[in-house]
């Protein structure tokens, strides 16, 4: 794999992501293969559906046997260091951010090259990104993070949007690549430090409380 | 997109899975966001997981941007008149019911036209009438609204069932589209009105209540 | 279809997770379409992941009517005698052993004949596997299988390994196939008879316990 910024943000990604499903795995106790598969998931999870989605099969994983390497190394590591990440939470919101963020950013590019509708590619980015994070949360029996209190969608929608605005105005790659990207991190990283919150919606009746 | 009956179809059961969507979240008092992700996967979920099955990528909404539009407006409309629709519980039935039965017959449609077997079909038809309920009741964590008493997914076989016979009998297209869709939404209807549920089976040993 | 080793272990397959998708399905005293739904789901879900993923498109059981037949046979049979299936929980486990080791071979086999990487072959093995089980226990609403105490996903990746070893080294295929789907079924009755389990590894910080 030729080594351009966009293919770093992947693997970084996929590292991001590798190491927060692992950390997920570990707090819910799981055995040394519950670890790997949770790590795997989480890691290959966006960008397989995003896959699927177009079309391109065999999915990327299939395709480039680095990938099942690098995540096999890097939850070996993460259990190794498992006492070193002390503030277990901060750091897998840390990890998901990340991977959220560049992930996002290669399922809006996967979209624009394969002339998709700028809007459907912002739909295709927020996918991608999230889609991870809601598997593993799913499998590690967790209310997946799109639904917790904080802005998360928004933040890779947002990031995604910046993406098609900037590609449109001929803005230069790998600017746009690290400009959208940081965009969601840092919308991650200041809605969760002031714990900003979008409003919710109920009917007002009494009756709303339970389906069942 | 011409506007056949299937299309209006097509349409309809969007909407109206969009709406069921809305409502699961807004009763689940998700963010802003949330109730937007709920809408749009529960509108596409159906359509997407046919087209995959059946090897269509890009998916239906990746193709036609009309989708996605659509979706954003009438959650937007669904949020603004959530008090209207006071009897939340009756609105969601009544709309997932609608999708449901309009979906059903999109799906063995596109089953019959991709030359697949007519019982395939039928299968394929009660995929994608039920998976958009089933998605939307997973993430919202209720159970999935097949496993709940009144018959659900009997009431998309029977109308796909119909639908086969029918199309083998030569009769009209729109025709088909109609007396089918209604089947299953007047089934579903009158199962729950009446309460009507299938018989369930289980071992009689006092061992095999819980598996854990 | 002609009358292959490898097709015996594919219909053998589909039959015992079909049967334990059955049982898990009256275990939750689920209805009668609820019991056919959860089967269905259960025997098809490893090989449609399977050939989703490849991009072998119709997937399996949409290209050959005889899938859907033989489930629906099978949990008829299954329904009818539930009780002799007394040892319930026994039952359940032996039924889903043999789908595990069953179809992570036809899942090793399909990488191989679509020239992935071995080790990409072993993944794509493990999911094919794996991935019946735990949808069935998803929408069961059970912890997924995987996630149990004792070795699961760790057996058929043993399983799948050996299959790419034997390969190497020019053995029959035949003889591959039964030696490896009995190494999955047998470190599974194993494993389960002796309480085997891996290790597991959490930080030590008492802010771990819950992440929220």
């Amino acid at each position: 794999m030729e080594m351009s910024l966009f293919t770093i943000l992947d693997v970084l990604g996929t590292i991001a992501f590798a190491i927060s499903g692992a950390l997920s795995a570990m707090n819910r106790r799981l055995d040394l293969f519950g670890i790997f598969i949770i790590a795997f998931v989480t890691a290959i999870g966006g960008g397989t559906v995003r896959d699927i989605l177009i079309g391109s099969t065999p999915v990327m994983w299939m395709e480039n046997i680095v990938y099942i390497y690098l995540i096999g190394v890097v939850t070996i590591l993460a259990i190794i260091f498992r006492n070193k990440l002390n503030y277990l939470k901060k750091s897998l919101f840390l990890f998901d951010t990340i991977g959220l963020g560049v992930f996002t950013i290669t399922g809006v590019e996967t979209g624009i090259q394969n002339g998709l509708d700028p809007i459907v590619s912002v739909a295709l980015g927020a996918m991608t990104g999230t889609f991870g994070g809601v598997i593993r949360d799913i499998l590690c029996n967790e209310i997946p993070v799109i639904f917790r209190k904080e802005i998360y969608a928004t933040a890779c929608l947002i990031g995604a949007l910046a993406y098609v605005i900037l590609y449109d105005m001929g803005v230069d790659a790998d600017v746009i690549y690290l400009v959208t990207s940081l965009t969601v991190i840092s919308i991650r990283l200041v809605v969760v430090k002031y714990h900003i919150s979008l409003p919710s919606f109920y009917p007002a009746s009494p009756k709303s409380s339970k389906l069942r």
